[in-house]
């Protein structure tokens, strides 16, 4: 069974968005309610909903949310976008359901300027979108997974961050719906636990064969000859293939080389910005100390301690056997097959 | 100031063996009494006392203690050996008090018979010969640190495991009192986290210049340009020069050599094993997946997720630059070198 992530509500029981909690997870399967924008403002600081993906849906839902309330539609996407100010996709989602809306307002034709439905409906096909790429990803990645596949993953790319099965977990699912899947690994993904938290989760829901692992381990795993195909999900494609993503990808990809293993990447075209020429255009978000510090509250380090918190890295496409997208596999992953690719209809 | 993980009493305070306490640090700076050898095999599951050269000391401290109490020294000798069977230098310092004291009872001389006596100044004398090791092998690598250093180490390898200033913990002490040391990165070291808690603490006492970072964040430091050397410690180095040592070590060399960095392992020659052919004769010993799963006892993963867990790794000899032992340094590492230094007198 998949997971619901976000789950739009109309009337009587809404207008409203509701949240799988995911700060919760896998503990407690829990719902927050959104009725209005700073509820869900609320929600995406606290990290009840994240991923990429997802908060681009969230971004454009809660423009809709506001239009369906009467609200400032202006005011909403604008602190939508405020959320959390490194996570483009949120912006992105939110002008892209504030477009729709003005552009119903100024209709022509009076039929159809029920803006409120306008930004609805750009949210839902938004969502719609994702969950099609997500299987289209999926079907395109199997190529590249071999029978009896012990494919290794880090982070979190499932139901919980896209409207679909996910990036890299897509495809993961649907090597084992193929029977193709031995084994996954799960690196744990320090200091926020998404792995061993919410892709254990989504593996142990999907029935998945599943071991979680401290993230430098894997490296052992990789000597010891256990690994065949390492997969991952993309924050951000540079126009020449290099990929930002969750910090420890690039670990995983410089030890996939050495062991002459598979490094794909898995995401949407919706990912590649051709506008950051390379890799060290990317600007890294440092993250407060505190998540490498302490954990649940405690301090681990001596007081007054100080982390290098960095919470993504660059890999480089030397380092990038192949892209995976809802339009086909960029492998050699170039500038030119970027173009190419993302430049389709 | 240094910190002492273990200290013998003499009457009338003891005979004891008092312990720093390194499952509160470093929260609590705190001390357990040992006054017989059970409460000291306590403390050693607990890991309340932990590291290779330390277990070793404080295995002939154990022997010296029931043979100062009048107790079987034979069985107290066979009880701190079971206590964690996979650490070797428990069973050899308490079976080399135990030969030093069965040596004085059948000495001809009755002016040499004081077996307690005997017992308790091998112990001590492993104790002597492990710090001026630490000394010496800080000595010989402060030629492999560069003025400026940004120094990378996992694990815990200082004060707390060594009866002197350290392996890779006392060179870089050593690199930091000849003002060549311009930061030390500590990796968090999971699942124990022996790096964020120990070596930070050990670091913060010394006034190093230091930063935690979670395993996964090193590739990114190495790619910044902000490592300019890896050093680390060892639990085995087989007769070839491959490295046992913490899990993360092996990670961490595969990364340092993608980087053209020089990969250091700080060891006394004791932990050099002739017996041990290679790499792939080490037997490495998987932990309980609780280690993972759990945080403070408390779950991250879902109920039911099972975790590859190895205690260490084994990093082959082409991936060290350099062993630093207290008789000098072994470059390139080889068979042949191994040999050489390791049957000096």
């Amino acid at each position: 069974m998949s997971i619901i992530a976000l789950r739009w509500l109309d009337p009587p029981a809404g207008p409203a968005i509701e949240l799988a909690d995911q700060t919760r997870l896998p503990a407690v399967e829990s719902q927050v309610m959104c009725r209005d924008v700073p509820s869900l403002v609320d929600a995406i600081r606290r990290l009840v909903v994240r991923g990429a993906p997802l908060l681009g849906i969230a971004g454009a839902f809660g423009v809709a949310l506001a239009a369906a309330r009467g609200d400032d539609v202006f005011a909403a996407a604008a602190a939508i976008e405020g959320a959390r100010p490194t996570a483009v996709n949120l912006g992105w989602g939110a002008r892209r359901a504030l477009d729709a809306y003005v552009r119903a307002q100024q209709d022509p034709d009076p039929a159809k300027r029920d803006a409120p439905a306008a930004a609805l409906h750009e949210a839902r096909s938004i969502a719609d979108q994702d969950a099609r790429a997500c299987a289209d990803m999926a079907a395109h990645g199997l190529a590249l997974v071999p029978d009896g596949a012990r494919i290794l993953t880090h982070c979190n790319t499932g139901s919980l961050v896209t409207a679909g099965e996910g990036t890299a977990f897509g495809l993961i699912l649907a090597a084992h719906r193929a029977g193709r899947l031995a084994m996954l690994w799960v690196d744990e993904t320090r200091p926020l636990l998404q792995g061993g938290r919410l892709t254990a989760y989504e593996a142990s829901r999907a029935g998945l064969p599943y071991q979680v692992l401290a993230d430098s381990a894997a490296a052992s795993l990789m000597a010891a000859g256990d690994v065949d195909l390492v997969a991952v999900g993309a924050d951000r494609i540079a126009a020449d293939g290099s990929v930002a993503n969750k910090v420890g990808t690039y670990s995983l990809a410089v030890l996939a080389r050495y062991h002459n293993l598979p490094f794909v990447v898995v995401a949407p075209v919706s990912t590649i910005d051709f506008g950051t020429a390379g890799g060290s255009a990317i600007v890294v978000e440092q993250r407060a100390p505190e998540e490498v510090t302490h954990l649940a509250g405690q301090p681990i380090a001596p007081e007054g301690s100080s982390a290098f918190n960095p919470a993504f890295d660059v890999t480089p496409p030397e380092l990038v056997t192949a892209i995976v997208t809802e339009r086909g596999v960029i492998q050699p992953v170039t500038a030119g097959n970027l173009r190419v690719l993302g430049s389709e209809p």
